[in-house]
């Protein structure tokens, strides 16, 4: 059995879950807090970061939640998530990609900083200023999802694909931590209702990061 | 006939024109300084950075070095670099996200940062605490790349791979700007020698970035 090492509000935990229960793929998780830096853990990945996911029983580890992603869209046929011409594959990557880099480092990342790791670690309020900052971010990003939503059913296109899993990973993080407005973004919030409705979702919104509380909308279909 | 945008020291560019000279692709290259966000760029690529490619003929333009060498991975079949078991082939993305994500965090960014951007931009001199945080972490990296190197011929595995282009990308630039002490790195050296003297990698050691000298080995392939 696969064991993931995560905790419930990593971002890029959730990308793979969302793909693993696409594919139907089993596995445990097992709680990791990378801020930790837990001697077992860094041995495993020396870079520290969680997803880590491991079959010990194949003595197979994979490292990096792309690289995750890759692997099993290789040796799972069903629900394949990076899919069509090369061309169409180049840009579920590409978006993906973004929101992993782009959407993280100036919202998802900025938003755990303050309300989760402040909380957790070093027992400090939040920066206001800092929040400010990352939900007027968040606002751009979802301007430029409602424009590729606007043009086609999926973030990349026709199907669902990585490109999705990448997008709802971010944004459920983010929204857990207040920092969504939805307003105005009808779009985004429509295929965000769809991406709820998912049987691979629903774990994600039942589970709770201990003393982070959920912002009152995070878990209803109809927010 | 593709069009690659890009600027001598951008690493992420290198990687590509290793791939694309291994897989004997032909293209032309177009400068592009990203620190300038010209208005172009910009619309060609959101997040402004380097490399993209295009081809206007046949109307495709691909962002993101990793997704540009996936792109040209899969149709060209010609030297195979993300090749063997889909363990395999996580290994090798495992270790190419490694290089271009954390040694260019803690090692050519900084310098960079140091030596070309402040030169250029803010004509400003290095910061010497900076540049000598990033010369220590590309010891402990090289430490790294020593070990992966005493296993077998190749960055993650037998044969040449992405993980080797990501890494003689990265390192050739932290090379040129001063920053690698090769002393006490014998197996990386071996190996390095042997990427320079490779028919891909010689456009990439005759060029130089107006204004930024190289370092004196910095094309010696017997350094």
């Amino acid at each position: 059995m696969w064991q993931l090492y995560q905790f419930p509000l990593c971002p890029f935990s959730r990308k793979v879950r969302l793909l693993l229960g696409e594919k139907g793929v089993g596995y445990t998780l097992v709680r990791e807090n990378p801020w930790e830096r837990r001697d077992e853990f860094i041995d495993m990945n020396p870079a520290g970061q969680t997803p880590v996911i491991a079959d010990p029983e194949r003595d197979v580890r994979l490292i990096d939640s792309l690289v995750i992603c890759e692997y099993f869209d290789e040796t799972v046929d069903k629900a394949q998530m990076i899919n069509g011409t090369a061309a169409q594959r180049a840009e579920i990557r590409r978006l993906s990609t973004w929101f992993d880099t782009f959407f993280y480092r100036d919202v998802t990342e900025k938003l755990l900083g303050e309300r989760m790791i402040k909380r957790v670690v070093t027992k400090q309020g939040p920066d206001a200023k800092v929040l400010r900052e990352a939900m007027k971010s968040a606002v751009e990003y979802l301007d430029y999802t409602d424009y590729l939503l606007g043009r086609h059913n999926w973030m990349a296109g026709s199907t669902l694909s990585l490109a999705d899993l990448a997008a709802a990973a971010q944004i459920s993080v983010a929204d857990y931590l207040g920092g969504i407005d939805w307003k105005s973004h009808e779009e985004t919030a429509r295929w965000y209702s769809g991406m709820k409705s998912r049987p691979s979702f629903r774990p994600l919104l039942s589970e709770r990061m201990e003393g982070i509380p959920a912002a009152s909308h995070y878990d209803d279909v109809n927010f």
